[in-house]
C-alpha cells in the first residue's frame, strides 16, 4: 500500500463519532481521503452510501458497522483496525512490531474509552432512545465519571510518562496521540465539569491535547468545515444531567 | 518473535474470562506457555502475580487490565492484539496484511461481543456484585438477546458464508475461529434458551463450533483440568432470569 492509493472512507455525515478517530489521521498527515458519506448524494453520497456498502453482497469482507475504509479491492472495518492498517503509509507508527503493539494497546483502550462513554447515554439499548434510559444513563454516568474516567486518565498519563512525556510511541506523534487527543476534547465536550476537575490532575495528557492541536494540520483542520462540531448524535454528548453536579 | 519464545501468560486465575481466548491460541497451536497465575503462590503464581505485573512501574508499556502476554522483554495487552501479535509465530493467520486485517476485523467484533455479554450482567458498574444491578441487567439482557445477538451472529454466519463456509479467514484455521468457537459455547452457557433457538438460524457457526472443538489440541484441552468450567465470575455467566423466558 502506498499513499498513492485512493483512501475511501464510509461514516455516517453529521457527526463526528468513531469515524472522527480516522479523518483525524489523514488530516494530520496531510493525505488526501474522500469522506463519501457527505458528497452529494448525487456523487454517490449520503447516509446511503454507507448502507450500500453494509449491505453489499459482493464484499469478501463484509462489515457490521461504520467506519469502513475502502483503499482499492481492500475493504477494512473497526476504527483500531483501519488505523493499524493504513498508520504505516501515513508515516503514523513506527516500524517494529513491538512497537506496533503497544501502539494499537493504547488505541484498543481508546476505543474502550469510547464504547464506556457511549454506554453513559445508552446503558440499556443502542436502539433506543436516551430518554427512554435516562434513569439508567444517570446511574452509569456517575460509576463512569467517579471509578472509569480516573482508571483511563490515569493509565494514559501512566503511559505517556513511561516513555517521556510527549508522545505515547516512539520519539515521534502517532495516531495513537491523535486519538488521546479526541478523547480528551471528546470527554471535555461531554463532561465540562468532571474534566475541569480531571484535567488539573493530568498534566500530560493536557500538554499533549494542547500540543496534537497545534499541529500545522490538526490546526487547519479543527479551523475548516471539515471538522464537524459536537452534537448529541455522535459518542461524545454533552447532557448536562450526566456530568458532575455543580 | 520464533516458537522458541517463552510465553507467560497473565490472567485472573479461576475464570476463563478473556484470557481463554489466548490460551485456545497457544492450545490449538500446540506451543508452550506459562499460565502464570494459575502456578501455585510459592511459585510465583496466584492473582498477585497479575497484580505485580499491572502495578510494575518499570515496563515501559504499562497494561490496565489483563490478559498481559510477556514474550521476553515484550509485554502486550488487550485480548485482540495480544492474538495478533503472536498469531504469526502459532501459525494461526495468513501472511498478507489485507488478511490480517480482515482477521483483525473480526477479532474487534468477538471482542464487541464478550463486552456487551459482560454488560448483560452489569450494565450500572463493573465495580458493584450483579445482584446491585439486576433489574437493569435484565432490561440490557433481554436488548441483547433481542437485538444484539441476531445482529451479531448474522454478521457472522455472513462472513464466514463469503470465504466459503469453514473458516473465517483464508484457507485454514486462524485465531478468529477459535474464538469465534468460545463465544458460540459461552453464548449457550450463559443464554441456553436463548441460544437453542438461536443456533437453529446459523448452522455454519454450529458446524464451526463442533469443528473446532473437535480439533485434536482443542479438544485434548478441553478434556483436560486446564480448562476450567464456565463459572459466574467469568464473562459469559448463567444467571436464567435474564435469559429467554421458558
Amino acid at each position: 500500500m502506498s499513499t498513492d492509493a485512493r483512501y475511501e472512507l464510509f461514516y455516517w455525515p453529521g457527526l463526528q463519532g468513531r469515524g472522527e478517530f480516522v479523518r483525524l489521521a489523514f488530516e494530520d498527515a496531510g493525505v488526501a481521503y474522500v469522506d463519501v458519506a457527505r458528497l452529494p448524494e448525487a456523487q454517490g453520497g449520503g447516509a446511503g452510501a454507507v448502507v450500500r456498502l453494509l449491505r453489499d453482497e459482493s464484499l469478501a469482507t463484509p462489515a457490521l458497522a461504520p467506519p469502513v475504509l475502502r483503499v482499492g479491492s481492500v475493504v477494512v472495518a473497526q476504527t483500531a483496525n483501519i488505523l493499524q492498517f493504513v498508520a504505516p503509509a501515513l508515516g503514523l507508527v513506527p516500524d517494529d512490531a513491538a512497537s506496533r503493539a503497544w501502539a494499537h494497546q493504547l488505541q484498543l483502550t481508546v476505543a474502550d474509552v469510547v464504547s464506556e462513554v457511549h454506554d453513559t447515554h445508552h446503558p440499556i439499548s443502542t436502539g433506543r432512545y436516551y430518554e427512554e434510559q435516562k434513569a439508567e444513563a444517570k446511574l452509569r454516568a456517575r460509576d463512569f465519571l467517579a471509578m472509569r474516567l480516573p482508571k483511563f486518565l490515569g493509565y494514559f498519563e501512566r503511559a505517556l510518562a513511561r516513555n517521556g512525556g510527549t508522545y505515547f510511541v516512539g520519539g515521534a506523534a502517532s495516531y495513537v496521540d491523535l486519538s488521546v487527543f479526541q478523547i480528551m476534547v471528546g470527554l471535555a465536550y461531554a463532561f465540562p465539569r468532571a474534566m475541569a476537575a480531571a484535567e488539573a490532575q493530568h498534566p500530560l495528557l493536557v500538554a499533549l491535547r494542547d500540543r496534537v492541536a497545534a499541529r500545522p494540520n490538526i490546526a487547519a483542520y479543527l479551523a475548516s468545515p471539515r471538522r464537524l462540531a459536537f452534537n448529541e448524535n455522535g459518542i461524545f454528548r454533552r447532557y448536562p444531567e450526566l456530568d458532575l453536579a455543580e
